[in-house]
């Protein structure tokens, strides 16, 4: 990426606009999908180290490549750059346009399908994935790729279950306030692939699932439905939370009645912890929103700033969290706490955005809008928050920069920040500013971070 | 204060419990309002240092006392146990229910009245301090006493308008959702002691001001609306926020007329910033919020921890506070960043709760209960709040713990966290875990305190 990308217009003209881009630049490059993957995947000759654990190539008949998620093709294209000719075949699954000008071999097919809505592009690739996966012995590695969105592109619905009705009882569970633990029980009980049942496909081979991660903690179980990982749920507790919330008479009844003859074990359950069918999965997360703000941590200290981490699960709505956010640095500024001024702290996870308004913006924007009257007055200071997919919300925007002249430089256009926030429109307040960044997409993504600058 | 107080009856039975009380005990000691004036005012002889400046008691006629607070009696005593003899006499008003057993001599008055809303005691004591202070010459030194409460207890209305128009113009003010300072902009110009008018009356002689901070940030303005202090609004200003609420016709009609007489230059405005008049004024900050948070910093360190503080400028809604604050204890206990366990993360302010239902509880429980989900499972860690007046809220608790076993705790006790929030009923979420800090009211008040601790 173009580094002046990772400006804003106001940036530019700052002497701290390049160190601080730099920063942002070092946090998006460890978690490009493909440097994750190569940083991940080391081969000597034959010897393949993974995470410390070491394959030896030779003594494998076929090494198969499966996966499913946004950032499953440039992640190919790395496992492509180690293994070439040792990868027999191959077929992973991308968000429609995702699909770019292809690097990889005849051997290795990407093929498209719809997003966050699954279509039956999905459930074709999925079959697909299926087949390849038929036949496998204990002589043969296969390798998944799991990024941000794997859920909706690797889907296989149970028999008698339709797409249509998972997206149903989707929405239904959504409007009934279910927690997303709760919607992804159910969805790996409706699912053949979903709640580690990948793995009883790719058994008795070997497996090593490098993983992308985009939800906050990175919980194994939880990124994509954890297609590769032990599940603790049960259909039991599939129907409890039905009942919980009153919902049983109001979802499909295809639905209702493959999980009763689940419960009455009529049908296998997903594979629980401890299952001997893990014993050959290697789970490895490649990339997160750590390995950025690690990354970005390190730049920071060459940059010459004290630098840390303040936390990677960032949560809550967004605004609060500018606002919180300001008030940490205030402190930084006044009183040189945590740590001293030249200071660059990160902060990284993913808030949410109660919608009051029909703006634009989103929410990291939004994080940003909620700062600003805060961090009024305060000198060499800065603000910066990024969405590290480049886009924030339904906006061009990936984030915004305030500093402690961002609102007098908002008054004298008349924009109020109160009005802009009480309608979610941090987009139309920072854009007439000039402090936006504007990114473009990025491959990649690891949810957001936020970076609160005090200057020398 | 016995330590135990500063114990829950949780705490009592863990390792960590005396050390946390401890940090505690000291940030609380150190905002002493008795301790906090011995520690500024230094005596040797004749030579009265406060904060780098001499001031020779033998230059000085008389030395008087007057002020208004909460914390009016024990700062009082303070400042008696420095000057003894040399103080000729005093006149402060507290809050009804302050005045305790007299440790004052004959010639230092403490005379109460009624807090949040003034009464004519306020007016009659606030009448016998200018009295106090007519005749004052250069050759007096006119020690003044500020601490939170100072504001409705220090109270002269301007000529024609009463305490009731004052009380109808606040209430009108508030539900026409203007701001604190806008008020405050408003009451400066409506009463003869506040916005640094005091100063007038004290004029010739010199003045100490010693302030307990019950504001974030300590804005020498803003607190007990600022009478030894410059004042930067105008007539102009509070006449301007009138019409801006729409509200002129609303009003008392004394209001508006002494307000409109005012911005004619038909009376003085306020002394502003820059006049002669402050010169002789020497106004310090004895204690606040950071006062606490510094003091806890030391004995954090003392007591082995890993030691930093966040921030005092602490906002925001207090739930969402929890939530965040639990985001960056999650770190520390995984990740050991920013700092290494054992740590203690500091922070300070004054959140807000929006209130949704009609339970007991106050800011500093309802971050705890905030926490509560974010920290379920952590091990070793513990998040503890604290009002330093040791009231918060309504309720008889002063905050509350939570460590990653509470929600384990409450769900078997059958109390779900989400539902106490949703009607600010922490007191009653806590009280049953035996998780509520009652430390009794302290004679002190510098806001919040808020405890992350990750123990080895």
């Amino acid at each position: 990426m173009d580094i002046s990308r990772l400006m804003t217009r106001s940036m530019k003209s700052q002497s701290w606009g390049l160190k601080s881009a730099r920063i942002m630049e070092a946090a998006l490059n460890a978690v490009n999908p493909q440097t994750a993957v190569l940083h991940c995947l080391k081969r000597e000759d034959t010897q393949l180290e993974v995470n410390r654990e070491i394959y030896d190539l030779n003594t494998f008949d076929r090494v198969l490549l499966i996966g499913a998620g946004k950032a499953g093709q440039p992640m190919s294209e790395g496992v492509q750059e180690v293994l070439g000719d040792r990868l027999d075949r191959g077929l992973v699954i991308v968000k429609e346009g995702y699909k770019t000008k292809n690097n990889l071999t005849g051997r290795i097919n990407i093929v498209e399908a719809r997003h966050p809505i699954p279509d039956i592009r999905g459930v074709k690739g999925t079959d697909e994935v299926i087949e390849l996966l038929e036949n496998t012995s204990q002589n043969d590695l296969v390798i998944c790729l799991i990024s941000g969105g794997g859920s909706a592109l690797l889907v296989s619905p149970v028999p008698g279950v339709s797409l249509q009705d998972l997206q149903r009882l989707t929405e239904i569970l959504l409007a009934s306030g279910a927690t997303i633990n709760e919607i992804n029980t159910l969805r790996k009980h409706l699912d053949r692939i979903k709640g580690g049942q990948l793995a009883r496909f790719t058994s008795p081979a070997k497996m090593i699932s490098l993983i992308l991660s985009d939800v906050v903690g990175d919980p194994l179980d939880v990124i994509a439905s954890g297609p590769t990982v032990p599940d603790g749920t049960t259909f039991k507790n599939a129907l409890a939370i039905l009942e919980h919330y009153q919902i049983e008479d109001q979802i499909p009844a295809p639905i209702l009645e493959y999980l009763k003859i689940g419960e009455a074990g009529m049908v296998e359950e997903t594979p629980k912890p401890g299952e001997q069918l893990f014993a050959k999965v290697n789970n490895i997360i490649v990339g997160s929103n750590r390995t950025a703000s690690q990354a970005a941590l390190e730049q920071g200290l060459k940059e010459g700033f004290n630098t840390c981490v303040l936390s990677n699960f960032l949560q809550g709505e967004a605004s609060q969290v500018g606002k919180f956010l300001a008030t940490i640095l205030r402190q930084v500024a006044i009183h040189n706490q945590p740590i001293p001024r030249p200071a660059c702290i990160i902060v990284g996870g993913e808030t949410t955005v109660t919608l009051r308004g029909d703006g634009l913006g989103g929410r990291n924007q939004e994080i940003a809008l909620g700062s600003v009257e805060e961090l009024d007055g305060l000198d060499g200071i800065a603000l910066i928050t990024l969405a590290t997919d480049g886009g924030d919300g339904p906006s061009d925007a990936a984030g915004a920069v305030v500093t402690g002249k961002t609102l007098k430089h908002a008054l004298t256009l008349d924009l109020d920040p109160q009005s802009f926030l009480a309608r979610n429109d941090a987009y139309n307040f920072f854009d007439p500013l000039g402090d936006l960044l504007k990114t473009g997409p990025t491959p990649t993504n690891v949810n957001d971070l936020a970076f609160l600058f005090a200057f020398e």
